[in-house]
């Protein structure tokens, strides 16, 4: 399978992610939508179902949606992200791309939907929420622990049981997601991925959102390098554990 | 398949749809229900079972439920909505009179089935909300906007991965309408479907329902064009995307 | 296979369906549980789950665990209600007493699961609801027109699509009982059931709870009445309807 | 298979279980979390899919992950618990080690994630909550006797149908454990499942949790005592049912 194809899979993918992961976040916190204060189990199932419908839409490339995802298939020594196409220098970089681009779009088509409620949110903390996470209690150390283990979670069990999210499957991903929300979401709001969180605070950046404040920088690495660990150590995990894998 | 056959599918299953829709809808907005005030993610579960409901009744015809479904597919080039019924001009308007008249018919029983309720409700907009989707801020411009991507993110996914509702299969199906309710119904309720909106309007309209107001007319446009848009627009983008389809 | 066989499964399976049907219902409204006032979708997961179980358990019989699911069948004309379970008087009382039986003694389990919460609420109503439905609005009529229409559903899709619960499948039987109770659940509490509501309200008469009240014996007719129509119009449909069925 | 595949297959799976069971408490129960107060239901689908990742984790070796289970399995007269893996003295008290040793190094992965929390909670009882169960109103009988219903029904369904729980399949698993929690979770917050109990209160008693009270040893034997008669029971359950086993 052509780079191209990779590229424009993980592209496509990644925005459904942050478009109906985002907007769950938008319905439940902005002002004046019909979801609004509508649960944290609300958020988890939507930002489960938005990996459900991303990977869907990536199958062929093997749904990776996540830097973590890549990063820790590349670790685990897998020769495939999917069915034509080999884990190698330029797949990764390519799938890396197409998910920082495709988390972008997903952002600023999430803040389109919502424009008018952005327009009529007073609060900035609120309308960044939408785009990337913060922590319950700043403290970039034990934030990044939580994020490590939360990722960790993620990429282990595709790893073991499915070697992709698209061999896993759409459906055991997003209930997997949901579960890891609602288990370990509580600290960080569960990055657990770097594009899905990196992606959609430089859409945040640049986009001329009304009264928006500070796309808060200092934090911006947690949820990039925390994930980046938890998956490389899913990828050792399931290297010294061979036998366990299906 | 006789024509006959798909317009009895398409009715049966599309009624399914907006008896089990519009309830959830009643069942939350209503006085005295027994689900009164239960949350925004029940509704997204109720519509989302609704959908299932639906393509298990009318899995012969292709499931299509949705105006917006029949043109993506027709847009996209498909041949066959469903084995043994081919796309043309005869299938397209049968389906889509099915989808109409199924519309009008499960709203009815869903009034039936709230009777006492409706007659108990002194807000005439709850009773309208049960019936039709309204937007939390009137815009016609954004609120089509809004319709357009959810739509899109429907059609785009089914096409992608099922070619057709009954393809991709019921439990998909509802998840990802689950999905897009939790995730983009904040700001106009997710019409996403044409049928859905007009076929329930139809019925407030004629029906008579103790103490109803006006039928909204002037925002009745809003959830069939921007629902069609975004279903031609998927059937686009399955065009210029084909090395995706699974 | 023996009725004998039929018999058992039937008990054990319906047995499953009230335990936790009505164990959901009592973690809701008994005083000092951990669900209490755990809201209207976590009653519709807990039954709708029930049913899961329920047809796991009682897969060699069909799993019908309702007789408006075993009338429906046998209107519908179908030859069998499972493998090797032939529909015919035999096994239709047989089905139909299992049910009852089996309704009888998961109530019992509930009770004793819930006793110290039955003990310390004051309630002589919400004791009751436990165990049996009852109108929101009591009007006999209307509340049988609900009874029907709900149940309807239920049976159209079961025979339509699986022929039985079983052969549609645990999962699918499940969300769909989620959906005709967070969607038709409002007016009447969704008994659909005639055994659910018949047997736990037998029940509710014979068992020593602390502090009951009436068992509601004006109103007992309306949940067995109605699904039974419910299920005969449904079995009537697939007849009148057979090019639909899958 | 040789049994240190085993012993790290229940450690591996039941660490997943308790780690992200116990975190969906944590999120619920402690101060400042982004989950605070989400409910029961919440809690509920945290537990199943706790569960369903460690089913994902835990394939090879049946993903037995809870005594009651392994016990169940061994009274029913099964020879395997997964391919390859026979019942016998070896596998299962290799079972029974690896259960007790991942449910306690779960815990201690959810301290970790959730640190910060902990110090910020000055309740100690909702500290305990997090690891370990408590009766809703204190009476060992009683709670025994909650505890004994809830187990067999998840032991009998997985004996029943799957005849381990890697057989009946994750998802499966997963939503008898969300109904399970559903209905019968009032009482004692259903620990059904000894390992789950036991590994969390000792990681309690040793881990240096600031603020942290009792570890309530006086109640520790109910949650281990009630699921090993749960399992038990279903285990002769599904002997003197041979007929029922699908």
């Amino acid at each position: 399978m052509s780079l191209g194809i990779v590229f424009l899979s993980e592209i496509m993918g990644t925005m459904m992610l942050t478009l109906l992961g985002c907007g769950v976040v938008a319905n439940v916190a902005l002002r004046g939508t019909k979801g609004n204060a509508g649960g944290f189990l609300m958020v988890n199932f939507g930002w489960g179902l938005a990996v459900m419908a991303g990977v869907f839409v990536a199958a062929k490339s093997g749904a990776q949606l996540n830097p973590a995802v890549t990063i820790g298939v590349l670790v685990s020594g897998a020769k495939e992200f999917a069915p034509g196409v080999a884990v190698n220098a330029g797949s990764v970089f390519t799938s890396l791309g197409g998910e920082m681009i495709g988390a972008i779009i997903g952002a600023v088509l999430c803040w389109l939907a919502y424009k008018q409620h952005f327009d009529a949110e007073p609060d900035a903390a609120a309308k960044l929420g939408v785009f990337s996470t913060g922590p319950a209690i700043r403290n970039y150390g034990w934030n990044v622990v939580t994020e490590i283990i939360g990722t960790f979670v993620l990429v282990f069990v595709i790893l073991l049981f499915g070697k992709s999210a698209a061999g896993l499957g759409p459906l055991p991903v997003a209930l997997l997601v949901v579960g890891i929300g609602a288990s370990l979401g509580g600290p960080t709001g569960y990055a657990i991925n770097p594009a899905r969180d990196l992606g959609p605070r430089i859409a945040h950046a640049f986009l001329p959102i009304k009264g928006k404040g500070s796309s808060d920088w200092s934090y911006s690495w947690v949820p990039v390098v925390g994930p980046l660990i938890g998956g490389v150590l899913a990828g050792i995990g399931v290297q010294i554990m061979p036998l366990l894998v299906k």
